[in-house]
């Protein structure tokens, strides 16, 4: 067992939450939030680096130097606070009324973050090491952030074991869902250049809307899987059509769309983007006009097996809350996609139905829970792996 | 045989053109056009009766009682300039380079109602009835123009034994093409209404794309007929699809389209609307949002079944360009869909090749040539029908 700094401070979750939030840290602003937050961490003996990529701040911060290694992941950024008019309380004042938390961040996710400190904060002494990464651009494009810290990690040769993401998985209760995985997610932007005429005389023009009805017809008439052990089917959408034309007579030129699919881990993306640009080329034979994908991969999807590493985190929420989670792979992406490179990663965070809403907020005894359910969880894993 | 007023004057076809082109009548303004044409009609000695529907005028004029009336149709309307500047001259000063007019209306239809005053001026005795059933509202919405005419003069009990519509039928000579019916048209708009929400929770909402989808699936794959004596195979367009959603992680609430239907008498318009209508119903099954159709029919289709009228225009043009025209149902809609509710009708007129178009433009001979045909077709008809 190495030496983490023995420093015993008693942190409260809900004060540092709120001294974050203060902190309009709209991506890609940082607002002072990453300062906040890293004055915490070395007060508590981190050793703190700052990576910054772009106009984005990162953070890493690191308590001992022996494995096993168990991170926290998390966002300082926060989404925009949409109708400012709206909000109860001002979206950065913090306010506590009835022992509710308001603000952007309050749940999505400053106060998981700061939950993750206190707990840390009550484990002064400790095996192996716990660190922190924290990104500035979890909210945005997510190119300067998570995926570039772990690409530099990876190369220098830092080891993480095992990573909990703060973001909020619970569903209706605090501690009801953590998530072991995570659908990919594809999107496609299919262009069909076709040729301009009057509608009363088609043989002079190429109408891309045939071509264009086809393809879609072909994408979301395949059935892409019955489902996958711990994940619901993978699902297509077109997500829009748009041709544009406003006169009755005229046969439109051109006609784009876009698709989205959330796959399980039956699929690889590039798969998924060969498959769409197959279909398209097959719905094109004998068009005299051109046809094109052009399809990006957000994410894979991914799986953490449950085993040692989740019974630690049920336990630890049973704990705390007495509840017995369920392992989910639902919702959309997160930067764990590009943390499971490194090493498995469970996400275990509070309630999200304000998420990105107006009026985003926590009752303040739901972060000391949450609190005291990663303080549990630090000790259970390194009772487990160290 | 009645006795018409027996003016003998020699007018100028293509100096009654240049008037009339040089009156910038831009749908729905007049300037001045309707005046210049029933000035020289009065001169001729016709009875002339303005009808002024909305902002429209129009005019009907009548030179004898008896029957049969023989009724030239047109409209002193034009489209708009497009470029002016790109006009090799001005659109309204009807310049004549090298033999050619330039102007808006120069074959589209100016130029053919003056050559058929030229053409009745050199028939100043005749039986029967000649007329003019001219509209300022034919390029428009055609809401006020021959439909209203047609309406009044049916009302009334006014009789037309045949028309002859100045359209530019001809394709690449003067007299190659004239036309004996033209197919009808319907424009049906459709949409779906679905609910908004995450690609990543589709189960939360109702993407209305894949109904949308399946619709214009529906109502393109169907062959309406193989053609119909006479006609070309009905044909079906779908000239718009529009959703206008940005984000690439939301599903959209709506989804609108637009069909065109050119079709043979093998149809009515209300069964096109029926089917439309029925085949939006089945799509929407199972869907819990809202599927609309609104269809409207801009014209039915309609043919002047070849015979003694027929012959008479062939033989006509004929006598005065030495060719043979094909009897064709081919292109756009006319005003002729609103006069078969009186009488058979044909449409024969000049090269349409610039219609619409910059520099708009006709040879000024084959501006007397067709006054030429049309005196030959009022003396042939006179003598096949009076």
């Amino acid at each position: 067992m190495n030496s983490p700094a023995p420093v015993s401070v008693s942190i409260d979750p809900v004060e540092l939450a709120q001294a974050l939030i203060r902190r309009p840290s709209v991506t890609p602003a940082d607002a002072g939030a990453m300062d906040t937050l890293q004055r915490q961490l070395e007060a508590l003996g981190f050793a703190c680096r700052r990576m910054t990529f772009g106009e984005i701040e990162n953070l890493y911060a690191r308590r001992g130097t022996a494995r096993p290694n168990l991170c926290f992941a998390g966002h300082t950024d926060v989404v925009p606070v949409g109708d400012d008019a709206a909000w109860t309380a001002g979206p950065f004042e913090a306010e506590i009324k009835d022992g509710i938390l308001f603000g952007r961040g309050a749940v999505d996710m400053k106060s998981a973050i700061a939950a993750f400190v206190a707990a840390v904060a009550n484990v002064p002494d400790h095996a192996g090491s716990i660190s922190f990464l924290i990104t500035g651009d979890e909210e945005g494009v997510a190119e300067d952030g998570t995926v570039k810290v772990v690409e530099a990690l990876a190369a220098e040769g830092e080891i993480i074991d095992h990573c909990i993401v703060g973001e909020p998985t619970s569903a209706n209760v605090l501690g009801d869902m953590v998530k072991i995985g995570r659908r990919g997610s594809i999107n496609a932007w299919i262009a069909v250049d076709g040729k301009q005429g009057h509608v009363a005389y088609p043989h002079r023009a190429a109408n891309p809307i045939p071509v264009m009805v086809d393809i879609l017809s072909r994408l979301q008439s395949r059935v892409l899987d019955e489902g996958y052990t711990g994940f619901q089917p993978s699902n297509l959408e077109v997500t829009t059509v748009d041709v544009g034309n406003t006169a009755t007579n005229v046969i439109p030129a051109s006609a784009k769309a876009r698709v989205n699919i959330r796959f399980n881990p039956a699929h690889k993306g590039k798969d998924l983007a060969a498959w769409i640009e197959r279909e398209c080329r097959e719905a094109a034979e004998g068009f005299s006009g051109r046809v094109e994908a052009l399809c990006k991969i957000s994410g894979e999807a991914f799986l953490t097996e449950p085993g040692a590493f989740t019974d630690v985190i049920v336990a630890a929420v049973g704990d705390a809350t007495g509840r017995v989670p369920e392992l989910s792979t639902t919702g959309g992406t997160s930067d764990a996609r590009f943390i499971r490179a490194l090493c498995p990663v469970v996400e275990f965070g509070l309630v999200g139905s304000t998420m990105h809403q107006v009026d985003e907020r926590v009752p303040v005894e739901e972060v000391r829970q949450l609190a005291g359910a990663y303080e549990a969880l630090i000790n259970r894993y390194f009772a487990a792996f160290a």
